[in-house]
């Protein structure tokens, strides 16, 4: 079966940088099968590129490889790594994209049970001949996703680490008066916004009240076509969400990811 | 041969819900291969999603899947129907997305004739185990033309129906004075404002002239690179156009969808 | 090995225009496997489009398949091109649009030396059966990619010629004080200035100074991450680039596409 390679980056649409990702990709692996996740990430918006590569990854086929290229310190000494996890592998900055993916049920903050299997990418014979200092997206990134698509094991890569970088993500706090105070943690590109409660944080039965900033929700929605004007709701990956029927909630309320969201 | 499988919905480019999409699609049809329409259709905007799938559907092979998941109506009562109209299939909610595709010389509006085929989307063997009320694009459509693809039959998916929704497509009317009033119906990336007026409406050989608000162009054009600032012209899918030689026609004439084009 | 077809288009995202393209092609060569180089490209800018073809074209793999749709003289006399050059093949109307892939090192301005190989086209039998006056990417374009992709050799499509249209590049002068002006010759989707001025214009060791417009920028950086403000460095294609970290450099200069850049 024709191996699967994603690609997640902030390089935009109106370049030929993914172009020139994947015709390095397809020279070394012919047969690989690429799949955009996201190229219109904000420019080095590694807490966004986390959360969306979270959204969709675990949808794809084991064996997938996933290539994240959203990469403020490219050229510096900041590490790449390549991350197996289950049956997926990861190929990214060492700088909290993988926040999402790395299994923390597995260990401490970023640190990797023994299911997982990572290392630092320092063999140059999987790379590009020459390594521009500005785009390893291209010379590194890519030709490393494509020879994993190949076959070639984690371990040829690089040296074996035990940890990765994650952010210090936001959890829900439950508050004295039984409240919980979340926060938000992306914003769609319907100006939806979504949550870090998620949903064993509903109070069982009684109805609730959503609030964001000087707004607020009464009683949750099953979908967004139910109820007028602002809703909130269980969104598809079981985040409280906050949406604008037939608008855009962002702009409504000016929210921005990290305002609070409480649930009471 | 390897299937084909379009997608054409309002999800965006900013987020991963079309890479969620595909993704299940892939996890179910390995070899499915995945085209994009488009994904910028406007949020919830059924008559442009209609008219974009039909530019472009009726080019793909014999036995292309078609998605379309633009829905304002998820997680209602709302049908979702599967639709195989001569040697192509298509998946979409029930709310007129099939407009331009359902044969209607076949029979009175929205209802099938023979050669075409119709189930209501209701057998949950074919859906991902948990359906989100929110996205029934990943959960529903995705694996239900994941399936298509790897030959399940359309009767496998639900009842059989003899009708699907349609939109009220405007049509052109000839009046006494022998001019004909149609319609913009889509304004394209460009701006080009393309109307319901087809060619054998065209008067067989005297000038033309055609109006859109207080503007009026003499003659039609044969390319773009004709004439200068607005021109009148027959465009590629056979429908009469009003364009802006190097700039945006919808701006110029602050135009919109439904406005008329008289034609004289 | 399944042929690789690309597309370089200014056909946007938000209509069926490109996916029309991939229908045609997937007819004729159910096997092509599609690789979107950008879309985006401004209307009807050639000089772009040359560009961003340039960046990523060379990367693929033999065999490749490359069609461009920028095209102001759609329907006019205006020729169209299939180009081969070294394992590559080109599918364009002859207005510039190729003028980073002629190599030109073997010939005059646009002249193609023997390792070259072009036609006009100009043979219907490989075109759809009717042909729009204003879509050849859909009715020519994408038909006869498709027919290359097949193995059908590039002289079946028209009469052998021997040079392509090609614009007048700018090239930078070295002044009688030392310096070097080059010009702003594409500006990225990052706001990043790439210039005229290629690495072996660099002096050896000393210092420089790069300017634009009223703004200067003291030595060279290796990255983006590295110094403040305004950098100068030199690009992953080998231009020397100006860039505004965390920031759109074109917007804080003001700056346009033949703007001079100054090395001293």
């Amino acid at each position: 079966m024709a191996p699967i390679i994603t690609l997640t980056t902030d390089l935009g649409l109106t370049d030929a940088y993914v172009a020139a990702m994947k015709g390095v990709i397809l020279g070394i692996s012919p047969e690989a099968r690429l799949v955009d996740i996201c190229h219109t990430i904000k420019p080095q918006n590694i807490a966004q590129a986390a959360f969306v590569l979270g959204q969709a990854c675990y949808l794809f086929p084991q064996g997938t490889v996933h290539v994240v290229v959203v990469d403020p310190g490219v050229g510096t000494e900041r590490r790449a790594v390549v991350l197996k996890t289950g049956s997926q592998v990861f190929v990214a900055p060492d700088n909290g994209v993988l926040s999402y993916v790395v299994p923390r049920s597995l260990g401490k903050r970023g640190q990797l049970g023994p299911a997982a299997e990572a290392v630092v990418i320092s063999r140059p014979q999987f790379w590009r001949p020459e390594v521009s200092p500005t785009f390893h997206g291209r010379d590194i990134f890519a030709p490393v996703a494509a020879w994993l698509s190949r076959g070639v094991p984690v371990t040829d890569f690089g040296e074996v680490i035990h940890s990765v970088t994650v952010l210090p993500l936001t959890r829900p706090r439950r508050m004295a008066d039984g409240s919980v105070v979340g926060h938000v943690i992306h914003i769609d590109g319907f100006g939806n916004l979504i949550s870090d409660i998620k949903r064993d944080r509903l109070p069982p039965s009684e109805p609730v009240t959503v609030k964001v900033g000087d707004y607020s929700v009464s009683g949750l929605s099953r979908t967004y076509a139910e109820g007028r004007g602002l809703v909130a709701l269980m969104g598809s990956e079981g985040y409280l969400e906050v949406a604008l029927r037939d608008g855009d909630a962002s702009l409504l309320l000016g929210a921005k990811v990290g305002d609070e969201v409480r649930l009471s």
